[in-house]
């Protein structure tokens, strides 16, 4: 099957946005063993979108778009994905029934142009959306596969996942499964060098892997006539890379980091607070996001102003005085006093320079110091995470995700 | 001047990279008046990317290619151009010189494949690459320009900036400005029906709505002689826009509500603070992505436990006993307890649930009480963020982002 990837958005087109749908789609279909031979990116204008659609019929077995699903005037994809294959758009209750139900639920009203969104192609699968309002669609015309979902990322990522994929799935023959081995603290280049060998010969099972910020994600996929046959064949090279990766690490098919972490607390019935300040609260968040955190996580101290440090944290004002807010004892401070402030088993703090401004030769921008205390004992590290290629946001991520990864390894 | 976006290259589609070269680009593009109507993305294969080629060819007037340009057997995207436009590949000597004078400087051999990256169209402008090995050029061919770019992003960026931008400049007919709007309290829906006969019938200026979670982006695009004559024309769409939705606007221009908080509280001299339940210190870190945010923003709590609520802001264990930690009560005590843990002119405080789990009939999942104090009076505000289509992370987002739009109008 070889797919093509439209989407659909004048602001992609202006550089407003860049198009992280395609990027997430393909490798799912990648997965499933989809060849996506195209992307294509047009805007909300309705004869280029036409003209694209007729190509995209031409050279293409599954065309999936992306955006112009929403309420207003200038989302048309419905309208001239039906005009090129000739059906009609109806209006479909139950998607109706859910739209209004959102708005309802939100204490918004409903403005009439809404009401678009419930119109889909007559006879398509409805691709209910639990994530926003615009529903997905797909339907099969002649040996093209024609399927719909919404621009917006986090609208279109679960409905790839939940939607898109068991639709297809269900289409092709056997099973597909995937094991997620999850990466911290080596790069992606140490990574691919210690697992090439089994990268390259692999095909059932398939190993690929995905770089993000300070994390690598190691996807071993095989497919097979049912579940347990292709768990027989994940299974090995899941042990494989555990064993070659070592404490790098942190889980397999756990969500992410900072659910590894709160689930590593509560097996050890232990509880966590944090003390940021260059981070500004992105550690808490992170920890925060996990649904059911509160079993674990006490709460936090941002520390911003070196006020704060003294009078909340308790970091005496000789330590800043001596050493500076960047600097290993202030990080030492921060978190047992944390500890101290709230009663948690283990603290996390951290200080250091996010940039852009702030940065000097002896502590340059991306210099971070992260304390961790445990039960009274203390221990600092240090990162360096400024590179010409980093800005603000990266360092501070990056410095989150070292954080969280000394909590996962001390807990652990 | 029209332009297509070629990005070549397999690991695209695979989707283990996105493609942000095209982002970077359509910005740089718009900028200088060229409208950008079509990205596409093909793989290291000859006849689809002599296919898109020529497509381009009858569709564009300006190509810009990113990637392909490498030195190994699969960068094909010179040779296959060249073939297009009926020219012949040149080695060129200067660009020759600098490849190995490249090698000897990282000391590392240079290999025989390396020779084709010098080899370019005849008679291109030479895009000379101070950032990596492949140089770029450009050529005009009839009515079509044609650049090549390399793909990687660290070397595609500056290329763009320094030598395809300038390269550019003298063709683009005129100007474009943009000036974005930025809203927030009101839905996309609402913002379409109230601004449609706007948005219909405005060409130049075109009026283009996006939106975020919990916020609408107005972008107002108009095309001129000059910057000046650009300005004429947005202004009085603009100025119209912010009359037809008063205080849901808070910011023409501006990076982000973060940034327009930041800014505001800097006008008038007054410091900050937060104190976050179910945020978990999402509202402190969305404060602290704004660089320079040290001058306003003094800290934060963030009060997960009860046991932190008391004892670090303050909150009477009557208030939490009476009203549980949910309450408008609990929400004023810690806006309250926060401010004067920091000293800060201005606080403000979330609790609620986020869900999924600790809903009740009376509480349900979404609900969110924000307090505000500002120097020394409070007021509290109720935010019924739930829905069956929201998760937890949306609800979280949404009650940040009403948060950080209370501070603003109050500082306001």
């Amino acid at each position: 099957m070889n797919a093509e990837l439209i989407a659909v958005g004048t602001e992609l087109l202006l550089g407003q946005i860049a198009d992280t749908d395609g990027q997430y789609i393909s490798r799912r279909l990648s997965e499933l063993g989809v060849n996506v031979y195209y992307h294509t990116v047009v805007g909300d204008n309705p004869d280029r979108l036409a003209a694209v659609l007729r190509l995209a019929r031409k050279r293409s077995d599954l065309i999936v778009t992306t955006g112009g699903l929403g309420p207003t005037y200038d989302d048309l994809t419905k309208e001239l994905i039906c005009r090129e294959f000739g059906r009609k758009l109806v209006r479909d209750e139950e998607s109706l029934a859910r739209i209004r139900a959102f708005f309802e639920a939100s204490g918004r009203p409903m403005t009439e142009n809404n009401l678009k969104q419930a119109d889909l192609p007559e006879g398509c699968t409805v691709f209910a959306n639990d994530w926003g309002t615009a529903p997905g669609c797909a339907f099969v015309s002649g040996s093209c596969t024609v399927a719909m979902l919404p621009g917006p990322p986090r609208e279109c990522r679960p409905m790839t996942d939940y939607r898109l994929v068991p639709y297809l799935a269900a289409r092709a023959d056997g099973v597909i499964r995937s094991d997620v081995v999850r990466v911290c603290g080596i790069g992606e280049s140490a990574v691919e060098a210690m697992l090439r060998p089994m990268m390259e010969h692999a095909v059932n099972p398939s190993v690929a892997p995905y770089c993000k910020l300070g994390e690598v994600e190691l996807r071993v996929t095989a497919r097979a006539g049912t579940e347990a046959e292709a768990r027989a064949l994940t299974a090995p090279a899941v042990e494989a890379i555990c064993l070659a990766l070592g404490d790098a690490v942190y889980g397999v098919n756990v969500p992410g980091l900072e659910h590894a972490v709160v689930e590593a607390l509560a097996a050890k019935k232990l509880t966590l607070s944090t003390a940021e300040s260059c981070t500004g609260g992105l550690v808490a968040k992170r920890v925060t996001d996990v649904p059911g955190a509160s079993a674990v996580f006490l709460g936090g101290v941002v520390s911003y102003a070196n006020e704060v440090k003294q009078n909340v944290l308790g970091v005496p004002a000789e330590t800043l005085a001596a050493h500076g807010a960047v600097s290993p004892e202030t990080a030492e401070a921060m978190a047992r006093g944390v500890c101290r402030l709230t009663g948690s088993d283990v603290g996390v703090s951290l200080t250091g320079i996010a940039g852009p401004g702030g940065g000097t030769a002896e502590k340059p921008v991306g210099l971070v110091y992260i304390g961790l205390c445990v039960r009274g004992g203390t221990r600092v590290s240090e990162l360096r995470a400024g590179s010409v290629n980093r800005g603000r946001d990266d360092i501070r991520s990056l410095a989150a995700t070292r954080a969280l990864k000394l909590v996962f390894d001390a807990v652990k």
